[in-house]
């Protein structure tokens, strides 16, 4: 497999061609960004962290029968994936009031939901990826009333097993993002990456944030904390 | 029938107790207001305009079978409704892109939807009414998922109905906010008012706003234009 021509460049992740149309090249990149790119930096380790992380996630998703993008690991800070077409919808599910949702809502952070809250956003830099219901996301064509149902039901999957998951190395899963794509046939396929980033993740003893809130809110260093979940990853697969 | 004391003042009525407690006494207000009341004045004749609209247009669902809260209009800017315990979200129809709607998803105002859009916001001044889907709905248990249905239901049912009667008027609905309240049973009645200041509607002919947007957006004196949709309504039922 020939790493090819860059084909896109986004906030935390390259993404190349390979000789194979089916199959794409990503190398995940050490820039942390929040508030939609208005704060950003190079933090050295974290594209390492994140891409090791997110495959051991992948693959836990995989044995779950949730089926996903990631083809397999290639280094430290690089994967190959399946080439598929990006549904661009933000799917964020809540299980704890955090951040934005209790901010709007008024639901003081920490509060357990009774069912998980599933959102979308569409994913729009120039509009400020604005929240969705479904009627807008078929006028504006982004995904079927099929897809809209199926999204939401992988969600939930995915929810249902970040939460097995992160239980058994001590960890609260508070909320996510995911990110879809179709394959030629339709077929849809999870995507993007599941990491510190994307998760709010809270340890079950001390409720510390082991997720981007600490870059987010200046709380400290990401590294060592990105650092903390790899390791209970690991730990846990031996 | 006698009117008791003040229960509630909103921005654009107040509500008074009657000898009948199945029977409130609502008195329309000359005070207009705009975001969020942010923006506020006195105009008069406004409070006899929306009154006199609102009472013939309730009639008017009324006679298509929508039950709403309207009993009758006592005077030019007082009518009779019946008591409801007022669900805190607005349902907002869209037939054409306008407003917020428009900045939001970058749809240009004018657009025809090629369905109706239903949203829903959290009544609640201090959060600025932010939008909820239906999962945040059932958070906060504003409405069951039963209610939920029905609401959006009642409310495309509403457009049909307010599509024919503007129509008629050479006036085209652009979009809507409604308000719902549910009766001691459970039963559930179209509520608020629906007026030039709930109302989105445009001139067929000549596209001009004949509503709240001449004082939203500072084109000119509401007076004479809620004064025409009065007097198209009322040629109307000659």
């Amino acid at each position: 497999m020939e790493k090819g021509t860059l084909l896109y460049e986004g906030k935390a992740k390259q993404l190349f061609q390979t000789d194979d149309p089916e199959v794409i090249w990503v190398e995940y990149l050490n820039q942390a960004t929040a508030l939609n790119g208005a704060k950003k930096d190079q933090i050295s380790g974290k594209g390492e962290l994140n891409n090791q992380i997110t495959g051991l996630i992948f693959d836990f998703l995989e044995s779950k029968g949730i089926s996903n993008h990631f083809i397999k690991r290639l280094s430290t800070n690089e994967q190959l994936i399946q080439t598929v077409d990006i549904i661009p919808l933000e799917v964020v599910v809540r299980n704890i009031a955090a951040g934005s949702f209790s901010r709007r809502l008024a639901i003081p952070e920490g509060t357990p939901l009774k069912t998980p809250i599933v959102e979308f956003y569409y994913k729009k830099d120039e509009l400020d990826d604005p929240m969705v219901v479904d009627d807008h996301i078929r006028t504006l064509e982004l995904a079927t009333t099929d897809e809209i149902t199926q999204l939401r039901q992988m969600a939930l999957e995915v929810d249902d097993a970040l939460i097995e998951l992160f239980d058994s190395i001590d960890i609260r899963l508070v909320d996510f993002k995911l990110e879809f794509g179709r394959q030629k046939d339709g077929t849809i396929l999870l995507a993007d990456e599941v990491s510190p980033d994307t998760c709010r993740l809270w340890d079950k003893k001390t409720n510390e944030h082991l997720d981007k809130d600490i870059y987010r809110r200046d709380l400290g260093d990401i590294i060592p904390v990105y650092q903390e979940v790899l390791n209970r990853l690991e730990k846990r697969g031996e």
